[in-house]
């Protein structure tokens, strides 16, 4: 039987690397083998590609650049870690998925729907069963700076983070619709032990309570 | 006035090098200014992701991967260099452009029309004018193996590079029947300077003859 795979996003100061330790404790406290990876990297090669999309070096690289950088290092990923894990019905928890390039490259940089098109044969039909959207409100990640006064750089920030939550806002609307409820958001702006509950409500829901 | 846009195709031992250098030699006795260019390749970030295509280390890449390095590579090479150049009025002559991802990836490969899907929007409409193809019978190329004994290895390079050239002839043929005819297929099993003397015809076509 295929394994389980489960993503998990959410922006800087959300707690992902938090609940990812949870959800590996989870996952050893039911024997559940699983294998845990990232992106962007989760390879040698997607990793070598991955230093290039984040070397401070690279910041005059065009958005669709970047996008694509993003597509070729998931093709490996894909084919090298996840399918083959889920094929042998592992479970596979990755530390974001494409979901992070539509939000950040597709709503944030505005490339828009050419995200999900180069995408798509990047993923090879491999989308989460589950994710989980760790998700805080732009502005409390920012660190409240909405009643402060700030600079062009802080609005401009302060604008992109908008427009990436809004692309998870609307990922969820859209799948919705489609009877798809693939995509827990979880409020982080809580007690990490709160948070870690949910999450535990959400994995029982596939691998049944704990006797 | 927007400038010209070349591309100059062809396998190993067609003489590509040797043709590129006519080329310029061309544009210095007609002081035409232009911009002599690569793939992959051609600014610093694009020539980072050529090392990752190109290093022995990564031959294990992803099919997909390697398709979607080259899609990055060019929508940087595009919009740092081949858009600004022709919009300044500026000759371009690329060695090797798309064609090449159509040919290599496309045929050679099997990815199919997931390499058009992929670049459309790394090359956002920069398609050049003119094509040099140098032709080269893969038998030809390949030094003639066909008529001796070869191990698999050889037979799996031979088959590789007759798909790769039945996609140039297949790019030539489709656009001939839309009654484009941007390629020029240059037979290069020939003398250098016969090769050259048809290249120079072709841009005669475009230049004018030289007075």
């Amino acid at each position: 039987m295929r394994g389980i795979f489960i993503s998990v996003e959410g922006g800087d100061g959300a707690g992902k690397s938090t609940q990812l330790a949870n959800i590996k404790q989870y996952m050893e406290e039911r024997n559940i083998s699983a294998v845990f990876t990232r992106e962007p990297g989760g390879t040698e090669i997607a990793e070598k590609i991955r230093d290039i999309i984040l070397d401070p070096a690279n910041e005059g690289m065009e958005d669709l650049t970047e996008a694509l950088l993003y597509a070729a290092s998931r093709a490996e990923h894909v084919r090298k870690v996840i399918a083959p894990a889920l094929e042998d019905g592992l479970v596979v928890v990755c530390d974001r998925f494409v979901d992070s390039s539509i939000a950040y490259q597709g709503y944030g940089r505005g490339l828009g729907k050419v995200v999900e098109m180069i995408n798509e044969p990047a993923v090879n039909g491999y989308i989460p069963d589950l994710t989980i959207f760790l998700d805080l409100e732009p502005e409390v990640a920012m660190g409240r700076i909405s009643n402060r006064g700030h600079d062009r750089l802080e609005t401009e920030a302060a604008d992109f983070h908008e427009r990436v939550h809004q692309g998870y806002l609307d990922m969820i609307a859209k799948e919705e619709e489609e009877g798809i409820f693939r995509i827990a958001r979880i409020p982080a702006d809580r007690l990490a032990g709160d948070i870690k509950s949910d999450i535990y409500a959400e994995l029982d829901q596939i691998f049944g309570e704990a006797e």
